[in-house]
């Protein structure tokens, strides 16, 4: 799948940090959002504790642009910082919504960063207005943060413990005190969270790969249902009543969203993905001449594909770097051009060619179907598409922005009817049990519900309407 | 006193529109906000209901800058809107203190709009907190805001008329929920605040130039303690209880704060600042060839005094209009220089001449100071200072930005070691019963506590200390 | 006449510095711009000399904007530097016509800052076009620039000489190489320059304003067709040949373009407004309650008017101060409304009163059209109009942006008409004889072009259409 | 070689359009300039000729940005456009620089973008300058342009072919006046020049990709020494005199420059790498467990020499994709961790295994050498290193930014010295005949200057000192 004007995104990514010696604490979670860019390029934003005060800048774009022009400067040194980074909706003035949610309450000042989504949230939202609750942003992470000083009583691990037992969905936490670094994870792990530590900080992250952008070594992953508190008596764990046996974390993480040298619970991405492009390669096989993947996030399966079935990996596809969010696409008319400009045939590798394309997904299957239209004109005689996992047939409402049956090319169509509508050669998926194989290595089970519609949380859970603040 | 860096500052202005017809609201507070402009200059904020929608739009800076560059654009028609400037502090992380405070809460969707003070902030917002609010700004207004939530019941009016009972200072509000525009002045009437009306709309605004700048036509000013609601079925009042029978407005709206073009109640500011520089001319006259106003808020007071003594108005100081926020003082070393290029001596008007210089008041001095040093570089021979008001001796806490006795040049100084501090040839202050008397033609008492230690509130509902959240 | 959206745009405002010492050179060309910001707010540029280097740096907008957020401190310490401000026409793109223009030619780096208009530009361009030159921008500052490097054979002043032997028009120009600093007044004088010293600097400006801001004492004013040229050895003069006998400065500068704390050819600004208004009241009299002046430009000559007449002077106008370049007029509709925003009346003040205002100029007539619809809205009885120039019948092409005799009011319409065309009770103005006598302190003649049609070149020294370069 | 932060830099990319009937020819530069955006990220700049006016806009920073906010939509529709986009130095005040070179001359108004570098500036400069030239940039591009013009008589093809007779060096020019499209490429055709056609449009481009982009066709590279004109009579060309026989196109294009998409000189730039790799395999072989390129412009090399050697192409290097300009180091002593934040060793992929490195070139070796720790620290058991060109051992005055053979670790250290210096367990790099024979397809011969010191140009052509303007 393309990944500058993609069509699944990630809710977002966290980081946090707490620091014994090092005052650079700001630092440590730039190069750490810097490294989970990927899960969100709508807004960014860093919160740092020192002494009793809390302070932090937000603001809309990459991490990178936020921080430049003297914002970073503005930001003290402290003991304690956590950040986030969000996917973009549309909006200038969404820049209330940007992440940590910062307040002062019965903790004191408090710092909340959420990756995931809510089910509930309207019913929880009520629940606290009629307890004369105020909201100022539309994000459920707002709904989690002010539950958690309701129900703290000043004590903000009784806050979160009492918070979980009520909201349901997917959340990642990274949360923040004076003196405390907290990272959450919901029951079900549905959302990746990790420890690292250096000499002299603990970090929390989305990913590993922002452990390593920081130099910290991996130290476990968060477990799902697990609250880790780290002070300055050190780190230790509580855990959340009822936690369900079977952990459920969200598979797309490996087909998708994470980098992909992370290792998630245990298992690396890489792996993950090239053993999916072998499956593919194994069970559904086509003659042709080469094999390629759509950039960049597709090309480890490709090389799995390749090396499964001896067809040579070549690339047919070049990507623009260059083409980010302030690319105009000055003329309504000429917008079909604008594939051209983001991503190019390499005409001759692949003139006259039978060609295999390896996507991680499809979702409305807009691109690709100007992908596989580009590739005819630049001669390829065949085009065969391999996904490398199932079906998208349901929405999410976990974290994946897939809010609706009409928006997924899969809803209603099957392998054949999908293939006709792109106009490839043939087209072919991981079944759910495949892509699950791929993923053996991971040490925990997945929630499968876009593609097989069982969702974590029984039906009942799930608000009718999908709530629709703004 | 020079207007541009100023040595007092109002604390903001508000305005707000309720309409029948005219869908333009947001247009009306642009407007509005523009005519007020004087009150606040660091940030600006607009929010606009629609249905049973809200929007906001807020920034650092003018009006005029903020919704530049489409800003303005963004918002979208809608029946009631309201808008508020802010005076500067410092440092760009502040826009999460720019006003309107807007937030989802037991009323729906509500704005809160403040010019005013309190004096208990800080026992109120614990008080909350202990009731599990949480503050996200360091403003009072929030404080109110939340307060008025909590209190209401779902019904606005009323938990307006309760927290009114709990909170003490100065507070003008406009409030707006998705179908009401509630104006609000606090039991002593410290603030201004009126009201006007179109053909299609009800206007309220911190002064008059604001309804003229929209061709509203003055209905009445707000009266203290009241509640002023506006809606579909038209306008009607309620009296919060127990309001004090005399009113104190702020004596420096007439000595500065205010257009010099508003009418606040019922006696006009320019009236008030001509009869400040006639009582100077008949109490403390000086032998002189020439009277001028510090520029621009003293010239009339200056032309009071000619007129009264029968001495010359000539302009001794031209104010280059072109001072604003961005300019720099690139070197340390020649600040002495910058008040030279802000405002620059007439020398041909002031050459061997002895000369009145007419000023509406001092706080730290400093100014004055080069001032009169500029005057007599330029040749002056004698330089008499006249003040439009009496000593300020005390800090104020009620919106004035004078906050501790240490800034303040006469609060141990008198008269005759001011004027050999400023290095003036004499200085003369009118008395406090001379001030009031140039206001005699208002229709309400006032608060001249910064003069004479007086304030409306009774010592002990002042806090300790003075709250610093940030 | 209104200033910030005014009718009539002055061309430029130049500054320059040759320091012995003081290696801040650039903070003196800033603070000088800053007192010249009302000749020119479309662009500001400063080029600073230092060794055998150049730099410069320029941009749209007032001399704070450009020079903030580090652009100032960008520009290095340095011997000699030269500013310029330009006013505004339209356009972002107009940047490359910001001065000064900088090169290398023959003389080493040079750079030039040009207040003033040539009339033969186009002749002259084309002539340096076929001896190969080339031109960047569509300035005829540019011109004269190339010209005096083509012409000089190395030798600057060599070059300045035989270049102004050949253009025809006004110019004030600020001349830089890396050790020379030449100020040039073409051989009428049309556009103001003087000079000023401090200890260590040679200082020459558009106005005497901008020597007061930099603390630096008047010497003199540059000569009529005088070259002054500033460098180690101290400062000397050359004149150009054929110079006429009789000076003629732009009258206009009296009467709108300087700031009324300049002196300009011995002469007060202050004082010529003042006598203006004086003339006014002896010669066109009126029966009224008061009478003012339009804001902030024709409040001094309305206070003459005032104490010749008898008639006390009260403000019948308020100007907000804010309204500046990027004042939005949300709605077409609205645009009537926009003069409130900019202007309002003091209603108290003007009520059933006979109502005289003082204005500079008339040129459109638009804005006084309005203004006196206003008045008569707050309840002016009676409005007369009083001006303190004669009617403007003719385009100027020496500096002042009137281009066309359509654009002007005055073209084709006598004071009766006028006074219909406006809406007024009386408009008078003064004539010719009447405005050179309120100047008759001046050391200089004047150029009366845009009121008798008599302009300083002869009618064949004009090019038939205006050069439009663009 | 990383390319962000890269340690060569390409001059320039250039592109044109002639266009019969579609007049959004600045929309087709726009899309032009963004496929070339790798060769340039400093500026980009349009200029659009529409009847007999010419219009521009430049900027700093990439074309997306310097054209979103309005800027492009200001561009005009027209007939004729060129663009061009340039490298980083450094600071904002380096706009000036930006290009096309837009002025009014004896050929009319006429535009120039230039791909390449002088050899002889200095030389030229002077001898303009005698002749009354003035240069308000510091780029040799304006050098060129101006001379076209002083040499044309009016006759711009007149102009071109008698400039080019002087000039000496790079240069792939892209030319525009209001009726014609004009390329022109050095005699030895160093940079490259292709030509491509629409239905209506004649496109001109550094690239194929950038026909790619735009749709068009590509119809053939432009000769060394040809002058192709376009106007409305259609195409024709002109040669240069004293062509030398044989081309000498830089090889760097095709190590690193050019996209991999590209095809030039009829010879795919994908090929060339992926030979370039097998070659490394064929000769340098190495026993390891896995062969990886630095992202992203070795990986075609790496897959090559996995092919060829059988050894497995594993991914051992992430790149954070989002790493841009504004990307801050916070802290100069975390700098060292920078590169922890661009990229990220795939810890898993790696530990415990010898790895090869594949990378294009070698100019400092400062990233090669934390490359190889990263990978060291990973767990890596040996780190060989393949490059895919030979040892740079000579400065580059042809359009390659390497000025100096003291930033060159292989001016003074052979392969072994190289080796020790990285830390690496080998490193190899093609030989000169081993690249050149990766190119056979290409239909040119190459300059291999900073390999062996043979230059297309005399050394007594070139200056003593480069020209160092500023």
């Amino acid at each position: 799948m393309d990944d500058i004007q993609n069509e699944i995104h990630e809710e977002c990514g966290v980081f946090g940090v707490f620091s014994q010696e090092n005052r650079n604490v700001a630092q440590t979670v730039y190069y750490g959002l810097f490294a989970l860019q990927h899960r969100g390029q709508e807004s960014a934003g860093i919160a740092v504790a020192f002494a009793d005060k809390m302070t932090y800048y937000k603001g809309m774009g990459l991490a990178a642009d936020v921080f430049a022009h003297g914002a970073f400067d503005a930001l003290p040194e402290g003991d304690v910082a956590i950040g986030h980074v969000r996917y973009s909706t549309t909006g200038a003035s969404q820049l209330l919504n940007a992440q940590p949610v910062v307040f002062t309450g019965k903790c004191g000042k408090m710092a909340v960063a959420h990756n995931g989504n809510l089910i509930n949230t309207k019913r929880l939202r009520d629940e606290m207005i009629a307890q004369n609750a105020v909201f100022q942003t539309t994000i459920d992470s707002e709904v989690i943060a002010i539950m958690i000083n309701s129900l703290s009583d000043g004590d903000i691990v009784q806050g979160i413990k009492r918070a979980c037992a009520k909201i349901k969905g997917s959340y990642a936490l990274v949360i923040m005190t004076c003196d405390k670094l907290i990272a959450v994870r919901d029951p079900y792990g549905i959302r990746p969270l990790c420890l690292g530590t250096t000499d002299s900080d603990v970090v929390v992250a989305s990913e590993t790969c922002a452990l390593d952008a920081v130099s910290a070594n991996f130290l476990r992953d968060v477990k799902p249902g697990e609250i880790v508190i780290v002070d300055d008596s050190g780190m230790r764990s509580e855990f959340m009543d009822n936690i369900p046996g079977q952990s459920r974390m969200c598979i797309f993480e490996y087909v998708y969203f994470a980098r992909h040298d992370s290792v998630l619970e245990g298992y690396s991405v890489y792996e993950a993905r090239k053993e999916a492009g072998k499956l593919l390669a194994k069970y559904y096989p086509v003659e042709a001449d080469l094999v390629s993947g759509v950039p960049d996030s597709a090309n480890v399966a490709a090389r799995g594909y390749a090396e499964e079935s001896g067809i040579p990996f070549v690339e047919a596809l070049a990507k623009n770097r260059y083409v980010g969010r302030t690319f105009i696409q000055p003329d309504q008319r000429q917008r079909e051009n604008s594939l051209n400009v983001k991503m190019n045939a390499l005409r001759a590798n692949i003139r006259d060619k039978r060609v295999i394309i390896i996507d991680d997904s499809i979702v409305r299957g807009t691109t690709m179907r100007r992908i596989i239209k580009m590739l005819r004109n630049a001669g390829a005689r065949e085009v065969h598409i391999r996904i490398c996992s199932p079906i998208i047939k349901h929405p999410c409402h976990l974290g994946i922005d897939i809010q609706t049956y009409s928006q997924l090319i899969g809803a209603y169509k099957n392998e054949e009817q999908i293939c006709e509508s792109l106009g490839a050669d043939s087209v072919r998926y991981l079944s759910v049990d495949q892509l699950v194989s791929t993923c053996k290595g991971a040490n925990t089970g997945f929630c499968l519900g876009c593609f097989n519609g069982e969702y974590p949380y029984p039906p009942e859970d799930y608000e009718t309407d999908k709530l629709k603040l703004e």
